[in-house]
């Protein structure tokens, strides 16, 4: 209407634009602003893990072909179950499974769409007034917006570099309360592209226990190992109970998903329904290809970056598809922090990284090497070739 | 872990737990726990708005086609935009357009997982502290979930059924106050299918405009016109800018919008990537037909609801796929209201109807129409025998 003659009350929600302000996307936005355009180079994003757009990272034609049938079956049409479709709750319970020493069921697996939408369920079930979570730094920073929309209080505790970016355990029992409702672990991790042990695990989750707080495992990247750490699932670790849905059905969680769930969106239907397929038909190969695509991708990055002076990289990815170096300003002429190191990146070499500071960590750099094994050359050539540029005389 | 042995802090979220529990799937749950496993005729769903599972509504075999070449393509795995991609926003503008004065551009588009996340996305931004919101009553109760969740304070003005269901735009008036942000208009209407006239959108539109409020224009049922009203989109009435998105960005709307969808989830690339195909291929046949068989769908309803003595619709439904009839409760002997009726009918005849208090009348029942025509008058059928054996002597 004629916004001039209205005197609107309307007005956007400051909560939700401060807290979405650190989200990775904002930082997207703001380095691909300052490629230029003139450049006749392609762009080489090593800021964003998003392998797909790579040909030798294509999905297996047998995915492809599991959302075509399911499709054009036209029986996957109508709403889901809250917590998804039977058949594709019971394929992923069974693959989780496989690597677990006990069995979960159907009922202990809820379809999200994407991780994005896990993390905005647990954390708006977890935020009671007054409750508080324990997050790593570094960390990834969807945990940290989705607790400050949500109004959960983050505590930070420390990944250590020294140790392959395992758990400051004693910073972790510092920060626990009786207000904590759990703490967040992920592995294989990102942004550190570490994959914690076994023994790690179950430090982790004798403190939790002693603490009285749950664990969120976020394995996203489960199975995406190629170092020298075999991935490992929290769920195997053996003081697991065989019940942790009777645990969580015990006080209240169980509803508390449902209810979220009640009110919120669902993945499509015919994507549910093609995960049984997908399970079945994908192929051994398509995994080791890809395995061994990121282990050749994790060595070019560990070799190159070696080369460049003012980064270092105090641990050699052994999965997912993240990395952090430190910056090293000193090196340097006319770079203030690591964000002014991104920026200028981009600017003058059409190569996005992402700054430290985005995923809690100043004046380190996240690099994402999940893209092609030679446009990570190049990016990584013309970053070398930057830094000498910008180095302190 | 062992759950006996530590103290476990953690706790469900109360909140979550109340806003969802007026959701219709929890009715929808409380309805089918009362089938009688062991009648062998069909359950008749009357209960819920989900077509595809008809053939007779079995969705355009170009749209089916649309999403097949978007998976086969592989071009559309990766991450989209947060707003969606550019292509499909601009086919939905130009879609939109056709039924306005002036012309939407891609910008003015976010691409939604379906309705509730546009529900979602919209209260969530508008949820200021102290701010309300004005819906209407009978209404769709995701709004009341979501507003009670976001902490938005719900005011509810009267739809009239004498009028057709048409807004009460006195109650609107003395409702609205300073921290109101607007107000939510669903036509073709759910529950009450009714669709508003130019004329009346027009009065609508008028006192938004006196009160400085807002109009949320919920028309997920656009198009879907089969009586004597046509279809006409809010966005037609003249008083309307030709600029929405220049006030909506002016008072930090599109900003909290767009941070909305930084820490949320997206549509599948690959359904957005279907949709320009879906807009240009699918023949106009697909539409009258279904449109036909809704016309065919709302004469048996009336009919049939007709030789119902202890019901009345006081509107026969023009549009959506829904209707509201009252119970008269006088009538009937061994009934203590409408959950009771519902409850109660879907355990006897297996037929299940949504009882009005779900969507704000009590003693009203909504009845869903978009099933295959045969199993409507069968449904109807039972619901008669259903009510002649309670009926007082």
């Amino acid at each position: 209407m004629e916004g001039q003659s209205a005197k609107w009350i309307i007005r956007g929600n400051e909560l939700l634009d401060e807290t979405a302000a650190t989200s990775i996307r904002s930082y997207l936005n703001m380095l691909y602003d300052q490629v230029d355009k003139d450049d006749q180079r392609p762009v080489v994003p090593l800021s964003l893990g998003d392998p797909s757009a790579f040909s030798c990272f294509r999905t297996s034609p047998e995915a492809v072909d599991a959302i075509v049938r399911a499709v054009q079956s036209a029986e996957f049409n109508s709403y889901a179950p809250i917590n998804g479709i039977l058949p594709a709750r019971r394929a992923v319970a069974e693959y989780i499974s496989a690597d677990l020493p006990y069995n979960l069921s159907a009922d202990d697996v809820y379809l999200t769409a994407g991780c994005t939408q896990s993390i905005e369920v647990i954390l708006s079930v977890l935020a009671r007034p007054g409750a508080n979570i324990l997050l790593p730094k570094p960390g990834y920073p969807l945990y940290e917006s989705r607790a400050g929309y949500s109004k959960l209080e983050v505590r930070h505790f420390d990944l250590i570099p020294e140790k392959g970016w395992e758990v400051d355990l004693e910073s972790v029992e510092a920060l626990a309360d009786e207000n904590t409702a759990a703490i967040v672990i992920i592995s294989p991790g990102n942004p550190c592209g570490n994959v914690f042990s076994y023994h790690h695990l179950n430090k982790v989750a004798e403190t939790a226990r002693k603490l009285g707080i749950f664990v969120i495992a976020d394995e996203v990247y489960a199975h995406l190992a190629f170092g020298n750490n075999p991935y490992v699932p929290m769920g195997g670790v053996r003081i697991h109970s065989c019940d942790p849905n009777g645990i969580l059905k015990k006080y209240g969680i169980v509803d508390s998903i449902k209810s979220y769930f009640n009110i919120s969106t669902n993945p499509a239907t015919f994507v549910q329904a093609a995960i049984p397929q997908i399970f079945e038909k994908t192929k051994d190969d398509f995994f080791s290809k890809t395995i061994n695509i990121m282990r050749e991708a994790a060595d070019v990055f560990h070799e190159k970056t070696k080369e460049i002076p003012c980064v270092t990289c105090p641990h050699k990815p052994d999965g997912s598809m993240f990395a952090m170096v430190k910056l090293n300003l000193s090196l340097l002429e006319d770079i203030s922090d690591d964000t002014d190191f991104c920026l200028k990146l981009a600017r003058e070499e059409s190569v996005t990284i992402l700054p430290g500071v985005a995923v809690g960590l100043k004046n380190w750099l996240r690099i994402t090497f999940s893209i092609e094994p030679e446009s990570l050359e190049q990016g990584l050539d013309r970053m070398k070739a930057f830094c000498q540029r910008h180095s302190r005389k």
